[in-house]
């Protein structure tokens, strides 16, 4: 009974991924870490989002060990767990294959930074890791992509508290946020930004980058002690 | 009481935004103005759509002040305060972040007048107002926005009452109208424009604009003294 | 009462235009025609489709003079009137400025015939129309529009039995067939293979009509007296 | 009586083409063998699928003669009797004209293996086979046609069991799987696939193929003895 609340809260999490758009059949999963327990809930591996249901979570550790579940977890939960034990303020995550942002994960290019919507969201065009080493890739792949995304961080010098959401080159976004709920709002919003930027691009090969003066004052209008957006 | 009438016509047409497909979550906010009052009804902000009733919506005057509402009003809301003030026969302002009007924004470009759906509307291409200079955009922000709004008009010699739809570079749309529901009307055209602008180029980079004649022949159907289009 | 039948027809045609999601507002209009009769009904001009029923379809002669109706028949209703009057097979006519055939038209590029799809429905690429001269725009607009389409034909030596869809350059497409229901699913039809043809492109720039046998043998799998496609 | 478990098969799978926006009108169809009684159920030709019952699915034996039913089986029929007499683990065949894939197999060119959920599927670049020769279109179109697909994956040395999809060049792609239901689920992660591989050369014309040992990885994830995706 102690887990039903993030049970709760990642299958309400998962069955928004179909309402926005943003999975095809099983094609991504979210989770909802409870910090105190030191778990989280995610989604079972392969499992129709029609046939869901929050007894299905499965409760798994920092370590990626299961701790409570009868069906076997997502796929990528070691990548969800990494995330969890390194970033300590991080308590949901969402994996998507969303149109768009699938496609510059597979061009291998970050996402740059054209207009306030992006800048309402963060300051830096949206990181895109270089894809693994062919080691890692043979041996704990789920694990090591949760170091993929710590390291291309940390080489660009990006706080994961500010930048939400970012691309596995060659695979498909990972988002994240306070809870589920909002690891998937940034999902919608990086699907978003994405499919705008390539069309901008379409419309000006030669856009440029928005400047420094309007992004820091969008994002800064969301965010930050001089905040004025929303209630 | 005396504000029912703005806030019952400012939220069927915000309503009408995720109707139409033209905001993700709450990027986008509509206003409607009683000019003998001196003040408009406008979306609060952060507020989800689902959320919203009538009685929500914030009323404010052409200072952008607020009047009645417990509510905070959308963050733009001083940019609709200018163009109330400024343009007196606007009576609603709708501001989205619609797919690919915004994408023909952040790519800083004008969307020319390719065809007969385009000139039924304006006759000109629709005017891209370039980046505000870093001071003002440091200062009163959206204030300046409304501002930079009515510059490009003045700049380019258009009557806000012919051409009812602009694009703000790196951000996004603005239309207008008569009232709320022609606000958000012309949002839903300028989608439909921009993103026809953008295939007509994939298929033919050299496209011309259209030729004179067709332009006045297609405005003048709907509008001026010997239109014939409606009822 | 003796009208009944074509405004029905037209009401039910007319109605597939925003299911088929071939139209926003009120961007296009359906005729059906009674040939013994000598008319057609139509859309009334600027009505939206949610308050359109049969009853309010405008019956119209050969010559595009009201017979019966209280609203004003469709602006575009003396195009419809010159193909009735010229093309004696005509049992309905389309008109919608749907998305990617619209788009084709601004660019006043034909629709190459780059597959089965395409071939199905006709044996060559889909004709468009230039621009007409000032002198005709400026006069009856409309009524040209009408000669501007038969020329088309005419000049390519197209047989308008065969090939039921074109576009009109700068503006949109025209469609036709036996009856009502017809001509909408060829303006289906029509932006579906639009839509393609533009991705196609995109794919592969040097992309090449496909080859006269296989054209010859998918079009005559439908048509003619080989056909053995349906029931 | 014998035949309804495969009638019902085959009439859900159709069913799921248009819930799953792969077909316009009746541009696709999909059959559901039964090896043991060596027939296979397929859709009527020309039918809607409003229309569709399993009663009226169609039972054609391996050489392609109707065994039983009232309707004319659809079109496609010999291409799906040759697959299945000489592929033996076929268990379904699906046939659509979905947008993205058809566009690329109207450009010729065959799918680049740009991610990993490419590589869920297969681990080589989607095949198109070459439009085959005037004689054979002339002759038995659609039996050559099964031929045409056969022939592609001798000549590149690919096996169907691995990958169970692919582009008939200016045609159209057809997928199977063991049953109708895995085929047609094929064809939603083809188009799927096509479409982010279109945006993916949009976005980097410079697109690099996804190396190998990720290849490897990803499908070796879902199939095979190590699999460990799913329950």
């Amino acid at each position: 009974m102690k887990y039903e609340h993030i049970q709760q809260e990642a299958f309400e999490a998962n069955m928004q991924l179909p309402k926005l758009e943003l999975v095809l059949f099983t094609f991504g999963n979210v989770s909802a870490a409870d910090r105190s327990l030191g778990v989280f809930a995610i989604k079972p591996s392969g499992v129709a989002y029609n046939d869901l249901s929050p007894a299905k979570m499965v409760i798994v550790d920092f370590e990626g060990k299961t701790v409570e579940g009868n069906l076997r977890p997502s796929s990528d939960t070691l990548t969800h767990a990494v995330l969890y034990k390194q970033w300590e303020n991080v308590g949901g995550i969402a994996h998507t294959h969303s149109t768009y942002a699938t496609a510059w994960a597979q061009s291998q290019r970050e996402i740059p930074i054209y207009g306030t919507t992006h800048a309402d969201y963060c300051t830096v065009d949206i990181p895109c890791a270089a894809p693994m080493e062919d080691e890692k890739i043979k041996g704990n792949y789920e694990y090591e992509t949760g170091f993929q995304i710590i390291r291309c961080f940390e080489n660009k010098k990006i706080d994961p508290a500010e930048v939400e959401m970012m691309l596995v080159g060659n695979h498909a976004p990972f988002t994240w946020g306070k809870n589920a709920a909002k690891a998937v709002h940034n999902s919608a919003v990086l699907e978003y930004i994405a499919k705008m930027a390539f069309i901008t691009e379409g419309i000006n090969p030669a856009a440029q980058r928005m400047k420094e003066a309007l992004i820091k004052k969008h994002f800064e209008r969301k965010h930050g002690p001089d905040s004025y957006y929303g209630q």
